[in-house]
């Protein structure tokens, strides 16, 4: 890792699982990587035995017998390491505190150093082979979205929706959910972070589904509106709007634009329509091997995107009481521009 | 909160979220709660503007416009707090930071004060709400368990089997699932962590089925192993070992034991078969709000159980390449010894 170096740094503690599963595969609960010069060393327990001798790639596995960060730690020190560097968005206070506890006391204010987020920073851009996972990943979410739409009935309750899309999408050979599913009908669409419940479908009103799958270790992530009963002017109008916003935030989307001009592009469409006060959280975010990931697509962000990002496109207005709407696809950053990678129509489909 | 004052702070920032739901009742994904004498003060962003109103209880909730932590730190600040605690197991390098640049200059040393798990420390005592509800938890993971049971056949696929718990949990009003449902069959059931595959049970061989359901905020957690064909007396001995194991740990449960002694008892147990070194992890541990809390029931800990306290005790063998057994029930500390909480039998299951 030349970032390591770079950093004057000869070695590195990674202690964030997606960042160990990242580096080298190991996909268990427990463990602590240890990267110095060209060795790198898996530290995690007993349960993980099998596993991480048949995942880990370029790594010595090594099971702890007791907390596999300590023994990490220990195993840098031994290493002869002068400062290791450690993450400080994904080690606690507390964690710190361990680290230094496992080293002799003379190296105790040396030995780990903040480091920032090495592998954070690396994880952004996705190489050939994440791209092509997460176009899998995004075509599975739109199949599993565009199966279940064919069997949606209005006597439907959200839980058998949310069960439904897991349901396929798991027989389809996803990991998992990369996110708890949201399905919130009529006046709960207005609820950007519903929980699905056991009401049935309103008899007129919007339905929001906003889930992801995890294929291969990675998210997808994609929000469609359906409406059941007939849509109402206002109803549509608001659709149309939200509907424009995502598309001129993705218009936007290409190397070298900031993120913060991405959510302003987005907001102005909503701003012209009187609507901006009713989107109240950022246009996008970053995604891969966790669904939340940088770069964040906020207001004001200045981080500037680059050819092989995935980011989502999401914006949203919610009517408190009413009802809401909020359209969202993965989008990946190329050489000119971009490409949406969740191909779902975005044509409001009435049931 | 007396244990504020008791600590010489005179405010407490709290960050975690399920420790923010457990003083307000808030369960959003995004929040920072300042407590500082009689005032609770909830800072979320927009997207919770409605949840937060309807679920924060003695608590003002204030839609923040930036970060949560960062308006909640002013607000600290400007109410002359002189030193605010706050949790270092749950708080990064990173936002320690932030916290400290939110605040001005002169204060950024001296006003945020680790202050150890004040709020984790007292969620390991379950007051009788709580106690009811992860009855409740319990009891429904139960009934899941043994109505899921019955629709077993060989031909199913350890992802039908997880998807049918899922769906039976959901469907009977659960949030959701509190861990990734485990279902292991054949050589898969020796690796204590096996995700769900979409290969079918094995003709003959132990299937291990561990999973949860989360109940108002609240999580189950048992283990259970079928098995599928006629049971060798190999599976059987090491059946009778891990069933004996996991007694003999609940018959010591109760207040004044140290959960390392829990631990012991059942080791012991395997010890004396020869498998204890196919028993790679701890006993058991606190759940709650969360699937992991304090207390740990591991080799050599000195914490002692208290009444009030939900633990689970789960020990497993796992003969790699071959099979495992793992049994697990979730236990409340009583004030004269336990109760096991999850009912469904322990008697050897064959398909």
């Amino acid at each position: 890792m030349k970032s390591v170096h770079a950093a004057g740094l000869d070695a590195l503690l990674i202690t964030h699982l997606s960042d160990i599963r990242y580096l080298c595969g190991f996909s268990g609960s427990s463990g602590a990587l240890a990267v110095s010069g060209s060795r790198a060393v898996l530290f995690t327990d007993g349960r993980y035995t099998e596993q991480a001798k048949k995942e880990a790639e370029g790594a010595k596995v090594v099971i702890a017998k007791g907390s596999p960060m300590s023994a990490a730690c220990e195993w840098v020190e031994a290493a002869g390491v002068e400062r290791c560097g450690y993450d400080p968005a994904h080690t606690t206070v507390s964690a710190l505190r361990a680290m230094r506890a496992a080293v002799t006391p003379k190296r105790r204010r040396s030995l780990f150093q903040s480091a920032g987020e090495l592998v954070g920073r690396q994880r952004e851009i996705k190489d050939q082979v994440e791209i092509a996972t997460m176009r899998e990943a995004a075509a599975l979410g739109c199949a599993v979205f565009e199966e279940t739409l064919q069997d949606v009935v209005p006597s439907m309750t959200e839980v058998q929706i949310a069960l439904d899309l897991e349901r396929r999408s798991r027989t389809a050979g996803a990991e998992g959910m990369s996110f708890e599913t949201i399905v919130a009908g009529g006046v709960r669409s207005a609820l950007p972070h519903a929980r699905p419940t056991a009401a049935k479908l309103p008899r007129s009103g919007f339905v929001t589904l906003d889930f992801g799958v995890v294929w291969k270790g990675y998210c997808s992530d994609m929000t469609r509106c359906i409406h059941v009963g007939r849509v109402s002017p206002e109803e549509r109008a608001v659709y149309d709007f939200v509907l424009e916003a995502q598309r001129c935030a993705i218009g936007c989307v290409a190397p070298g634009v900031q993120t913060g001009e991405v959510d302003e592009a987005a907001r102005t469409v909503l701003r012209r329509a009187k609507l901006d006060k009713f989107f109240p959280h950022s246009t996008g975010h970053g995604l891969g091997l966790e669904i939340h990931e940088q770069p964040r697509i906020g207001a004001k962000q200045r981080q500037e995107l680059e050819a092989g990002m995935v980011v989502t496109i999401e914006p949203g207005v919610y009517l408190e009481g009413r009802f809401g709407v909020r359209l969202e696809d993965m989008v990946l950053v190329t050489d000119r521009g971009c490409e949406v990678l969740t191909t779902s129509t975005m044509a409001l489909i009435e049931l």
